[in-house]
């Protein structure tokens, strides 16, 4: 079977690209800088449920994303989640906090409706991530 | 420095005992089973900020205990998440979630106060939860 991004995942973000795993989505939220991963395998709901290698992998590739836009954001805290409990294709959340924006200290999921970036807003974010990850083995969608 | 256990970490749980880098808590909720890994590492609040030998044990550890919740409780999904925006000492959450529980489909952070065991309860799941873990290099708490 093939891998499709989930059609609700598609609706709610921006796909900047892929890892050797994971697609990487910008969530097209202006609320936080909300990125999220998607392994690229049919059919997983569960992180554990990957082979040892795709495990790794995903972890690898959380790592990086942390670090690049902790830093470039100067983030004060990082979530990461992987929850799924609507959405149930395997994705991690990697969502960089701030003690002054609208939800802290409260995690984000169902706080707010999402507040879409105006298109130049999401093309520079995207595009300065992008260039930081490619250093990484990322792979910017043409 | 030493580790030390957050003392409202501390309060809110049953500590069952460690793997090789984690402490594992029973969160004392019996609304969902919650168990929470805290890598005993002084001063840290985010995973890409372990040694790299220690973001492999944590993710080990933390597939290790998915897989033993989620086949012992037959958990319908799991959610892992990493916040720490209230406790900032680096933990990670693993909730085992059902369709039918208290606040499906909603993460379960900041919806319900706690609710704690009856003492029985939280012993008999530990001691099962231990056992299974132990074939896997857990150390319970004497």
């Amino acid at each position: 079977m093939e891998f499709q991004l989930d059609k609700t995942l598609k609706a709610d973000s921006l796909l900047m690209g892929h890892f050797k795993l994971s697609y990487l989505l910008l969530m097209n939220d202006s609320n936080y800088p909300w990125f999220t991963l998607v392994p690229r395998r049919p059919e997983m709901t569960e992180i554990y449920q990957l082979c040892e290698e795709d495990q790794k992998l995903l972890w690898q590739e959380s790592k990086i994303l942390s670090r690049v836009i902790m830093d470039y954001f100067s983030g004060e805290k990082l979530n990461i989640a992987a929850i799924g409990n609507i959405v149930s294709q395997l994705h991690m959340h990697h969502v960089v906090r701030f003690k002054h924006d609208v939800s802290w200290p409260k995690p984000i999921w169902g706080q707010l409706p999402m507040s879409r970036y105006a298109d130049d807003n999401a093309r520079s974010i995207m595009s300065a991530i992008s260039e930081r990850l490619e250093l990484e083995g990322f792979c910017t969608l043409d």
